[in-house]
């Protein structure tokens, strides 16, 4: 394991220290286990978002608190999720009167705890509800959809989420919003190598020197397919095709497009996945209305790259651009 | 070779392409081969600010083309100087009448090429001059600093040149600001595994699975020990002992810090080695001014990390914190 790591049993605590310290003015460290990180002050007045997961994607998922995103995040351990406190936790905060959005990942432990968090708000006499994102479209048959796991698309419907209780609207056009978003993003991702939990000290999957695996999760879960290596132009048409084919694109269509880095892979190749992408929805009359460009959600020192797809309509294009200030966040 | 590209030999030019496509209100390709990347026009008025630098660490060199920033930047084949043409062409571009300053790093065919360019380009009545980039401590003794590597203290260079250049200065006090700024940097990294240039199709170097080689260059040059890996906390303060040796920092200093992944190291390690900077420079009295954690000068898919320190006074403060805006610089 060849990791800039202390004890595996502190790294998350510690990866949190060194935000918290990077950042003060975003990200503060909170709640009975410290495994919260909130805004310094909540926003009275605004619907709150909150969001959580297993720790090991930075950005996703606690490094999108801040303006006009997460007001508090939920962290577990790496590839965990978290229990219920910093959840419940997070709400708690966010919440002034206006009620709270989660926006949890497609994943069992993630939505359980998030269901027991909402119901002990409830009690409290805290308003909150979710939306759940599932874009990886490799981990199951359109017909399955909602068995599908949540990956970058993430950072899409959080930023839409946040935009939207920061223009004031209320608790269910904040959802009805996320919704929408979550319902319109699709995504796939194409891993080259694996990373490792450092707690077990040894990657999580083995892939031989000359292959690729279309459509991993992100935290290593099996893919639709895995072969020789290819160009990136031909790995990139076979990613578009498999997008395409679950969500078609027309002339004239709005998308918003995330080239995302799993970690490892250097920020020439995203440019050259984007440069394809682009030449795809440039043949399809589309219009790429933002691009992001970078590591948004990674899998540590996974290589490889994920696409994600917005298909956008004026609401969702215009709470996307609308501002929002984050260590992480850049248009 | 496990990467995301299509032909090696088009590796360079299609980064570029996708660089272009991704941010057309920044990065411009022109000059006769190509291989130049400039802003869309000229300022007016204004001393020109460029640099030129193999390929292989974006977003040094041409990434930093920007609003206070560069205004052009001589592209080479990855880990190769350019040849004089594009840099003669960044020149003659970025002059407006007020002389152009070459942020070149100390690598000899970039140096032998700028010192052409600018002979050139004092041909044709346009006054350059030049600041040579030599922050790497591990690269050579402090008697023979003039032998130094520049690293990613290009970064802390090319910022300060840029807002000189923007705040309206001449070119004989641009240069004093950059050359301050080249003086006072300290940079010193750490490799835990090799990249691969495109065309030699293996990796530069071998490296054990439990090894690390401190003060390794971003080409893979050997550094001062290569060792077994220790835990972060180690790495750092022997890192930062060889910093502090070369330039002590004492008790109410302000510098600026840079805490750079070199490609393939995980965002969330990036903050494990700022957590333990901070610690350090806290323990001396120092101030950090300013921040930046994130992969800033990188080497394709090299895992590892460099630290660097840029002392400051009043005027390189303001300098830095001066507003930019480009793709790749966040505060």
């Amino acid at each position: 394991m060849k990791k800039l790591i202390n004890k595996p049993e502190d790294y998350v605590d510690e990866v949190l220290a060194g935000m918290a310290l990077a950042h003060p003015d975003y990200f503060v460290i909170d709640g009975a286990t410290g495994r919260m990180l909130r805004r310094s002050e909540p926003v009275e007045g605004k619907v709150g978002v909150v969001s959580g997961g297993g720790f090991g994607h930075i950005p996703v998922f606690a490094g999108y608190v801040g303006d006009g995103l997460l007001d508090a995040c939920a962290v577990g351990d790496v590839f965990a999720s978290p229990d219920m406190n910093p959840m419940l936790e997070s709400i708690q905060f966010a919440d002034t009167g206006k009620g709270v959005l989660c926006v949890v990942g497609n994943y069992g432990g993630d939505r359980m705890n998030f269901d027991m968090a909402c119901e002990m708000a409830e009690m409290e006499d805290i308003q909150s509800t979710k939306v759940i994102v599932s874009d990886d479209v490799a981990a199951a048959n359109l017909e399955e959809a909602e068995k599908r796991r949540g990956v970058a698309g993430f950072v899409f419907v959080t930023k839409i989420a946040g935009a939207a209780a920061a223009a004031g609207k209320s608790l269910p056009d904040v959802k009805a919003a996320a919704q929408k978003a979550a319902d319109n993003v699709r995504s796939i991702g194409v891993a080259l190598s694996s990373c490792t939990v450092p707690q077990a000290g040894k990657p999580t999957f083995e892939i031989a020197e000359d292959e690729m695996e279309i459509g991993m999760g992100i935290h290593g879960e099996p893919g639709v397919r895995r072969g020789k290596l290819k160009p990136v132009d031909d790995i990139v048409d076979e990613m578009m095709d498999l997008l395409i084919a679950d969500k078609p694109i027309a002339e004239g269509d709005r998308v918003a497009v995330l080239i995302n880095g799993l970690g490892a892979t250097p920020i020439e190749e995203l440019y050259l996945v984007f440069r394809r992408v682009k030449a795809r929805l440039d043949q399809l009359g589309a219009h790429i209305a933002l691009h992001l460009i970078g590591n948004y959600a990674t899998s540590m020192e996974m290589a490889g790259a994920s696409i994600s797809i917005l298909h956008l309509d004026d609401e969702l294009e215009t709470l996307l651009k609308a501002p929002a200030s984050n260590p992480f966040w850049k248009v």
